[in-house]
């Protein structure tokens, strides 16, 4: 697995290598793949079997950047208009919306596709046919702001610099009702949600929607912008590859041998069903996570460590990051995850055991029933097209020292490592059972606890147990 | 006007008017409809014009009521059944269940319906198609019922006297999250929701789904059961009539003249748009409403009241009660009251400012926006084939001394009169200005209010003003 692309050890190796040329040239970033690049014979050979993709939601990719020519112009425009300070979660929706993952989406969302949000989770088009949509990506700006707004029609969204980041024109300004936004997407209104306290409580009053127009594709400079493949990269790496499926496996946690299982096995699934060349995108979610979650870094060394390991074949794995912000909001945001994945060209789906889900905040019990999303999920509007697989439950199998499918019928020789005994594991510097988790992953995730200060590692929350 | 049928002081003399035999007679009941017959010759004339109303939900309307034949063999089976027992908001779901108000419901929601509903207010069809559905009809039992129905893949739904009013059979029982239900169909999970204190919250923590079969049509014995027209009833009336248009307007409250003006007028748009025979469905909600709303009974005389004064043609217009219950559930209860009305034949919808909106339980404002009914309801996915017309707003304009449509351009000739002002007035034995309401309809609120002791008339809580 040496020739595997390591995104920490051998990233200034991999942009020797000649990644085909991305025809979005205003906005392609210099990338290089995690992905060990094909044979050149078979390069050549490679016809774009486009038909094979699946539909972006409403037929077309939704791209919002401005034109190379344009730019100078916008810029000047901006000048003159009202500006609007993007906070990071803010700036991950920019992202979200400007590379197409919630196509046919032109901007932060107006009131109307704000209700049929909350309402329905989805969106009529024009044309009748509906997509699915059940995360609000809108815009909350406070009383001070809407005044600065006043008679304009377009503003100037900035980063914490005051940079301009992009322009949102047509605007319409509506009521930010947080209460109903909050019942209506996670279905409670307890205190303690990561996101609503983050992004939410103290946001504004109004929400502006509007047509959106970036500037500059978003980049984070962390070192992993290479691995954020927008769906018409993601979409121009399957065609290279003559993907005939595309099997989307979204996580926000460490890939122990459980979920490697899983999706090896989906991959025989795909190819008894016929397909020729079933490619697997290794999905982690990028942007904003809970303070216990692990961050995004280290879950990418993790991962790395795994795909090193000979876990997962690279020849039929597409690693790249997700965007998106992280809601917790269970059935709902599941669909999110799902619809966004097919902009990208996935026509297949694995969805686990309470997805999106976390312990309630106030009280001792999972906040969703742990089955809710994957059957929200089969029954949603706009997905009919999208193919739902779900989780078989792995465990650790004591007999074979390594993780299998659960077998009922010998329950007594399986083992269930919940994400509260690996991290309790982790942070004890203990090791798991053999089998669990390869040895080089399960080192990322010790040395992500080591490197927590003491005082910093004890406000780490005890998720409850499901 | 003294033709027209009078509940109250004419309902003995209208049981000898030949109203056309209705075909289902193992449930029609003794019906006087509170309308003047059509002339002997008129009505032989009549041919049925079914193609011009508006197909049910589902493309037939649902009717889940025992055969006569096994009506004896369904009491007998009932025997061996576990019981369950009906509150008076259960038994008002039976009704709505059995008449097929919400085809193609057959029976309380089993947990693929609750979850459509929940998050998507319709349900797929399996042949696809989309209905509306965005209020749970469910039915709640205890951990000490879920345990007596054990293995039982039936059971007898009894009424408080025990009497066996249905048998709900292939049964399944689910979780009853409450907090996740409250928080997703009000869009709130603040204290004081009236149906949900007086329905949920003190509720089992299990649901009980399955298919319904009645043994014996709902009737409640108060001597409005005459004014209970099912979905098929009201059908054979339309089509009666030769009704080439049926426009349906809810009411909770009291017809003021405001809104006889706006029935008159939506009555005089359909004509403009070339129908000829537009009907009006009055039709005020019968089954649970909250404390200080004026009980049905009282509204039945105010309605009849303003019927006999000729404020609305009887020629015209069908008075007949709604059996739901109400949940004040604003913008997601608005799709279940237009829904309801295509099963019974309507497709044209009035809806007005807050439909099904009441003041926020514990904050000083309004629970809903004012718009977001109309404006979810004119998006619902399933209602499409229904005509939504969206209020106009009437007031009272001091220079005609009459209600009108508002006039923004000389908004000082205009009064509001808001449903706290006709209160006061009303409890006060003041009278509104001339022209607000007819003498007769004002003179039952007053005796109303009037007939309320005063303990109980303090207690009426004043809602906020919007």
């Amino acid at each position: 697995m040496a020739a595997m692309a390591s995104p920490y050890l051998k990233a200034s190796t991999r942009h020797s290598h000649s990644y085909p040329k991305l025809p979005r040239t205003h906005f392609a970033p210099p990338v290089s793949l995690p992905l060990r690049p094909l044979p050149a014979s078979r390069t050549r050979s490679a016809t774009r079997i486009s038909a094979s993709l699946i539909d972006p939601d409403g037929g077309k990719l939704v791209e919002l950047f401005v034109k190379e020519s344009e730019k100078q112009s916008k810029l000047q425009q901006a000048l003159s208009l009202p500006k609007i300070r993007l906070s990071k979660i803010d700036l991950q929706w920019v992202h979200v919306l400007s590379e197409g993952w919630a196509s046919p989406l032109k901007g932060f969302m107006r009131e109307s596709e704000f209700l049929q949000t909350l309402h329905f989770n989805s969106l009529r088009l024009e044309d009748g046919s509906v997509v699915n949509m059940s995360v609000p990506i809108v815009l909350a700006i406070d009383d001070a702001q809407k005044n600065r707004v006043g008679s304009f029609t377009s503003v100037v969204l900035v980063d914490e610099k005051d940079d301009p980041i992009a322009i949102l024109s047509n605007i319409e300004i509506y009521k930010h009702n947080k209460e109903e936004r909050i019942a209506r997407t996670w279905g409670t209104t307890a205190p303690g949600l990561p996101y609503v306290e983050e992004a939410i409580t103290g946001s504004g009053n109004w929400l502006i929607g509007g047509d959106l127009e970036v500037i500059n594709p978003i980049r984070y400079n962390d070192d992993l912008d290479r691995f954020r493949l927008s769906p018409a990269q993601l979409r121009d790496e399957f065609e290279r590859r003559n993907a005939d499926a595309v099997f989307a496996f979204q996580l926000r946690n460490p890939v122990h041998n459980g979920h490697a299982l899983l999706m090896t096995d989906t991959r025989r699934r795909l190819l008894e069903m016929g397909y020729k060349n079933p490619v697997l995108l290794l999905h982690p979610l990028g942007g904003y996570t809970k303070a216990d979650d692990v961050p995004l870094s280290w879950r990418m060394r993790q991962h790395e460590k795994v795909l090193e390991d000979g876990v997962l074949d690279p020849e039929t794995t597409v690693v790249s990051i997700f965007p998106s912000p992280m809601h917790y909001a269970g059935p709902t945001e599941v669909q999110w995850h799902a619809k966004a994945r097919i902009n990208a060209g996935a026509n297949f789906y694995i969805v686990g055991r309470d997805p999106a889900g976390m312990s309630h905040p106030i009280e001792k019990r999972d906040l969703y029933d742990a089955d809710h999303g994957k059957k929200v999920l089969s029954m949603a509007p706009g997905l009919e097209r999208l193919n739902i697989l779900p989780f078989k439950v792995a465990a650790y199998d004591k007999t074979q020292s390594k993780m299998a499918f659960f077998d009922p019928s010998r329950a007594q020789d399986f083992l269930f490592i919940s994400g509260t005994k690996m991290r309790t594991l982790a942070k004890n510097r203990e090791n798991p059972p053999d089998g669990f988790m390869c040895p080089g992953g399960w080192k990322v995730l010790v040395e992500y606890y080591d490197s927590l200060a003491p005082a910093e590692n004890e406000r780490v929350p005890e998720p409850v147990p499901a």
